[in-house]
């Protein structure tokens, strides 16, 4: 293909722009409310501002939720009490459009595509519109070798890439991150711990709902995947060793996504994974992301916090598929309509406090 | 007029239906999500399930928003940096759709009315659809004496019953409430202290932005009204003395809303106030509450653990006008969409985890 790649995005990514921020930062100070007084929604709104390169910002719309999926030979280790088949089904559900993920985005107006990009099983029925990149029938067993080739990954993260791409060149202005992976919470802890210079016990949880043994087996499958990483290993050989097939990919979505300009929305602890990687390869990145929600995987509040990040939510939600960052979009959306649409002290002839 | 006044809907209210929320919660369970991962918005909707006395519960839109504007002769006692004046002015920015409330409430589909309930001060400019139910020309001075008689307290809440009737006759299947009153974080702590039997110092806060000494006086103001109260005072008698015009309104509101059940979002400590009020009157109102936000001030806090109320965001809001509860009106409508929409593990064919 002659698109751009991961690499090439990766060199494409520049800060988002400061003096569209300070802009955006005097406008609210003249809107008709108290300095401040719209909280996180006016630092969101300074930042949609920033990526945008103008101010005010316009509505972070039409808007793409990228589903990611792929299995993990982890799975054989017994880190999850899901069988390994439920990633093709929910898949299939998906593309059905019966999910939490189908619902949540229905409503925003939000577009769902949904990518394979790495799943084990086949998907059942039609799957009518999967979007079918599959690198590598699920990865190979973490805890007993590397999950992925470093050719593999490097795979993965060009798929997101282009899937970001493609959104884009159709009119996207917001992406939207989602996944969806059995026994996708282990890389995902690994890697944060990995990057974040956590330790596995720290960062571990219970997933969408795993009892004290599993949990006991997860945090020693992880602390053994990590102990083959030397102290110097590039962000790829990292990614590829204790990985996932579709944490490469959102992470390549991100990338080129930020190296696009557009505000990128990340859902829970898989988004957040792919987020640390993405923030290896490009310390510019975080100027573009908004966590949609603090995820019940201490893994997430480890990642947010090394990314500079507070949630817009904080509703126990432990779903994944891109659930949470499904549900900030009405607010991300109202941050910019904020600064569009209020009047200012002076238009509507309001007086402003003594001082 | 013939219609139901704030007393018998008082006595109209019943708790929500437990068959319906027993029948949500087991629905919730057959989704195609691990058991409980959709986390608060699972809350709700089971909520909204009891409310409406059915399983799956309609989608709570049309959406009121009714914005209550009174003034409060407290600010001679210098409780805030804000002119009087200001009340008018905004709600005339309210009447102009420049106002955050308006901005929030457009994109979310939401109808809002604008009530002057207690304004001092004439309404600058045609004030289009503000809809006129002035009970007086503002509160007297409550560090001096009683904010109100209990005729006008008792007109205010049925000034509120009546637009929550009107807002239900005409279709609304969810109420938010909104409200604008410069000063009125000083009459709300007063109530909360007193119904929830804490200290003023510890409910009393910086309202839209106040430095030490104002609060010092706050919290005289706030010890000095109180202190007027006996003991056995009745909510009627505590809301007068230092209560206020648009949060009497609010109550009313808030009790009619309950008893024509349907959902009612509170947004921050003037509606927490409120619906302390309301609960004061009768305890079945909190069942149909939903705390959009969790405001800065302290009294927020206070009321709201009071009621047992849970807040769906928490984004550091401190504006007022009913903001913090228009930003969760997506929110509440996605809770009810999951259980409308999803899918079952059965419908969609996916593997349970294994037990």
């Amino acid at each position: 293909m002659s698109h751009q790649t991961f690499t090439e995005f990766v060199d494409l990514v520049s800060p988002p722009n400061k003096e569209s921020a300070v802009a955006a930062q005097a406008l609210q100070d003249r809107l008709t409310k108290p300095h401040g007084s719209l909280g996180f929604l006016e630092t969101l709104g300074v930042q949609l501002a920033a990526i945008a390169g103008t101010c005010p910002p316009p509505v972070p719309e039409p808007v793409t939720v990228a589903v990611f999926a792929g299995d993990h030979g982890v799975v054989d280790a017994g880190v999850t009490p899901w069988p390994k088949e439920v990633t093709a089904q929910m898949v299939a559900n998906f593309c059905g459009g019966g999910a939490a993920i189908n619902v949540l985005s229905r409503h925003t107006g939000a577009r769902v595509v949904v990518i394979d990009v790495g799943i084990a099983t086949p998907v059942p029925g039609d799957a009518v519109g999967l979007i079918r990149r599959n690198v590598a029938k699920g990865t190979a067993n973490l805890f007993v070798e590397p999950a992925m080739t470093e050719a593999q990954a490097r795979e993965a993260l060009n798929v997101g890439a282009d899937i970001a791409r493609e959104a884009v060149a159709t009119g996207a202005r917001l992406l939207v991150t989602g996944d969806m992976g059995i026994g996708n919470t282990t890389p995902s802890a690994a890697l944060i711990a990995r990057f974040t210079h956590t330790s596995a016990r720290e960062v571990t949880g219970r997933g969408t709902g795993i009892d004290d043994d599993m949990l006991a087996v997860k945090i020693r499958v992880i602390e053994t995947a990590l102990a083959r990483l030397s102290p110097d290993a590039s962000p790829l050989s990292i990614l590829a060793e204790v990985g996932g097939l579709e944490i490469a990919a959102l992470a390549g979505f991100i990338v080129a996504g930020a190296a696009l300009r557009r505000p990128i929305i990340i859902d829970g602890v898989i988004a957040v994974a792919a987020a640390v990687v993405a923030d290896a390869f490009s310390p510019h990145v975080r100027g573009y992301l908004i966590a949609g929600h603090r995820s019940s995987e201490p893994a997430a509040s480890a990642g947010l916090a090394h990314l500079g990040l507070r949630p817009v939510l904080d509703l126990g939600l432990r779903l994944g598929e891109g659930s949470g960052a499904a549900l900030a979009i009405p607010l991300v959306q109202a941050a910019a309509n904020i600064l569009r649409e209020m009047a200012t002290f002076d238009s509507a002839g309001v007086s402003e406090r003594d001082e």
